[in-house]
């Protein structure tokens, strides 16, 4: 495996030499090979931390597990770890800082206090917002300017805060009046065509102004809904104002793609019964102990399904073709429900239905739930007949599969829908929730029939 | 439900009011509201349709279910669709001009002939393509210039453009050499402050020219590779170039967007075994039929499963208990299979992971399985011991716990980066193969185990 590491240490080497033209490597790229070389070599690894340029030390940082994270923090001087927070927009310092403190609370504080008072009041406001707040996820630089600001000089402002690393990724100059509330927001592919000598209040004159109303969220707004905002309107950015229309920050595209990423992720590993924040580290005791507490739930679920089939343990114990095919009408169940259940969760997540579509949702699942219950109740009762030569045992399958595939399909809509209607996220526990109702009705319906009617 | 209607027809009138100011409705909001009146008003609903200006009917009919966009391709004449088509980006006329052929393809034949030759080239050149790939994703409208053309005059072009609706959403100057091979790209944020009056390559040199080095792909590169560059280097626009560096188009942000999103919603699907493409549609039977397919599949498995069970029935007769706990066996099972199968799919999706991690995956998810195999073998034996007044009991459902779970991991793992090994979507059929080995081991490993203990 020594090639790997050679590979690694080369791409390295050839980024840090500024004389390469080609070999400059992305954040994520320079966090993988760094990977690569403290699993090979741990004092190569530690060697080449300390030649990363404050510029990038940052955004390589927050692309690091926390175990090397830590390595950073423990390996390099505050003061150098302070200049990369610094160099950070501050969305992004905000979020190293907060990785730094999970791992090391007095590390953290200590880094904090060395921090320029700036740069403290940004981070300080940006954690006063909750995680799913748009105000989180915000970054406080911005190109801005007043109404009656001549366009050459507000540009003139652009190149020099350019030069200096405070401002990257612009593509809008939000236009602010004289109690710092937001205007107007004008495109650079709009405002490259103004009369550069002119005020943009004159500028924007000579066109449409409707044109320029600016999109905005409030700090207070859920991400989740200003995520549907950049997909409805094919955004790149969006202002962030106060509630009182004061201009505080902005949201870029990429904060949006990270949004719906880790978003989608969530919705996934929820239905699966994986918790995404245990499954983040590195290390196997938090994403075993996460899971673990699922498999808990769906224990003691299980286990009162089965104490139903104890109910009935004196017709298995006549018929034991009965515990053969339980198993089937439970999978079906199961299996249709989970589709009613994915579809309801990822339409809701999406922003497709929301709780007052209930009734017309459930139509739908329960429709198409109750057609393939009638379908596979019909062909597994005929299987059934056929494979145990007893045609009232087809019969009692074919029943209970009508039974359960309907309650499937009723149950995998209603469940995320009622979550969402308490505000709670609607594929946290509903797989688990789904399959115990499945599985209850399965057997219950199942072996209730074939005693009433078999024995 | 009157007040609903009211409410739709409101908002739309106020949005072809010229004069109001606050009224305009984006494409995503107008197909909503025209959604509503069809529900309550078909006569309303084409009334309105017609008034619609053809500027934003493309965008509209984009977001309109096929019954609705149906009804749009019957009702208004074809010089109003045709005009809708030549207002629309070449990417987003390729697909409208795909969904009216799904519905309609001598219409979408007659609609094609109609436009004017360039669009017409255009759309066929994007059709060439398959849907994976980045060139079928791209816009061939972008702002493009020569090194050594005056800024002042790529800007002037770049004004003339966007009057006649040519081009929008622009956020870099690509610049091509005489053989229109891509050679850099500019931001506007950079380009705003070059010097009108001197040439790109002047303007070019007088500053660090590997800054303006362009993310480009290859128009046969996968869309999922592209879409993995947009979050690595945090992009909002890539320029789409021939193998020989020619360039064809752009993809930008929003096209990303839009694709995370439904590769994000296909694997929720997938995994859940719903197909996506069938629920996209409004009719029943189409989403109906797409479930069907799968449950199918499920219910061979489980037809195979449950003869397993059909060995040990002389097992099951002497001892009921047997039939009571078997379900948890394969549930618990099922569960840890499921979770280890939702994290490597959604791990191998967001390129985290590839087939040739497979031994260091394998290791963590068996890991995690065999650990929580234990403990929850362990307490699940205790319980049965206790339940059913028998210790042996317990000892068989706590080692037939730990055989299955750790199998589960192992299947979790290895199923979808074996289907990934093959290039066939790692989420698709892989939850139904999981649980046909988890019921199967579940079932033969506690069964068996009870027979050769217990009996």
């Amino acid at each position: 495996m020594n090639q790997e590491l050679d590979e690694a240490k080369e791409l390295i080497d050839q980024h840090l030499d500024e004389n390469l033209e080609d070999g400059e490597l992305s954040p994520y790229e320079l966090a993988q090979h760094l990977k690569t070389l403290k699993k090979h070599d741990e004092e190569l690894f530690a060697k080449y931390l300390e030649k990363l340029d404050p510029e990038i030390l940052g955004d390589v940082a927050i692309e690091l597990p926390d175990h090397m994270l830590k390595d950073v923090i423990d390996t390099l001087p505050a003061e150098k770890i302070v200049e990369a927070l610094e160099e950070l927009e501050s969305d992004d310092a905000t979020d190293l800082l907060q990785y730094i403190e999970d791992i090391d609370e007095d590390k953290a504080r200590e880094l904090f206090n060395e921090l320029d008072k700036e740069n403290q009041n940004e981070i300080l406001r940006l954690r006063s917002y909750d995680e799913d707040r748009a105000g989180a996820h915000m970054q406080t630089e911005l190109f801005s300017a007043h109404l009656e600001e001549k366009l050459g000089s507000a540009v003139a402002r652009l190149r020099q805060e350019k030069q200096e690393g405070k401002l990257e990724n612009v593509s809008q100059l939000f236009i602010i009046d004289k109690n710092s509330v937001l205007q107007y927001a004008i495109p650079l592919e709009d405002l490259i065509l103004f009369d550069f000598t002119k005020t943009l209040k004159q500028n924007i004159e000579s066109t449409q102004i409707d044109h320029y109303k600016p999109h905005m969220a409030n700090d207070m707004d859920l991400m989740q809904d200003v995520a549907d905002m950049f997909q409805e309107y094919d955004l790149n950015v969006i202002a962030v104002t106060s509630s009182t229309g004061i201009l505080l920050g902005r949201i870029t595209y990429d904060d949006i793609h990270d949004y719906i990423q880790e978003s989608a992720t969530e919705q996934i590993y929820n239905l699966a019964g994986v918790d995404d924040e245990s499954e983040e580290d590195d290390t196997l005791f938090k994403a075993g102990r996460g899971r673990a507490v699922w498999l808990g739930v769906n224990l003691l679920t299980a286990l009162f399904s089965s104490s139903i089939i104890g109910l009935f343990d004196e017709t298995i114990a006549a018929y034991v073709a009965l515990a053969v095919l339980m198993p089937i009408v439970a999978s079906m169940g199961g299996n249709t429900g989970t589709q009613a259940l994915a579809v309801t969760v990822r339409r809701l997540a999406l922003g497709e239905i929301e709780f007052k579509d209930a009734k017309s949702v459930l139509k739908r699942e329960v429709t198409i739930s109750l057609v393939n219950g009638l379908i596979f109740g019909a062909i597994m009762g005929v299987i059934a007949a056929v494979w145990f030569d007893k045609g009232m045992l087809g019969v009692v399958i074919g029943l209970s599969m009508v039974t359960n595939l309907f309650f499937a399909g009723f149950f995998g809509t209603i469940i995320p829908l009622t979550l969402r209607r308490f505000n709670i996220d609607p594929a946290v526990g509903s797989a688990v929730i789904l399959t115990t109702f499945t599985d209850a009705i399965g057997f219950f319906s199942f072996l209730g029939l074939a005693k009433w009617i078999l024995l």
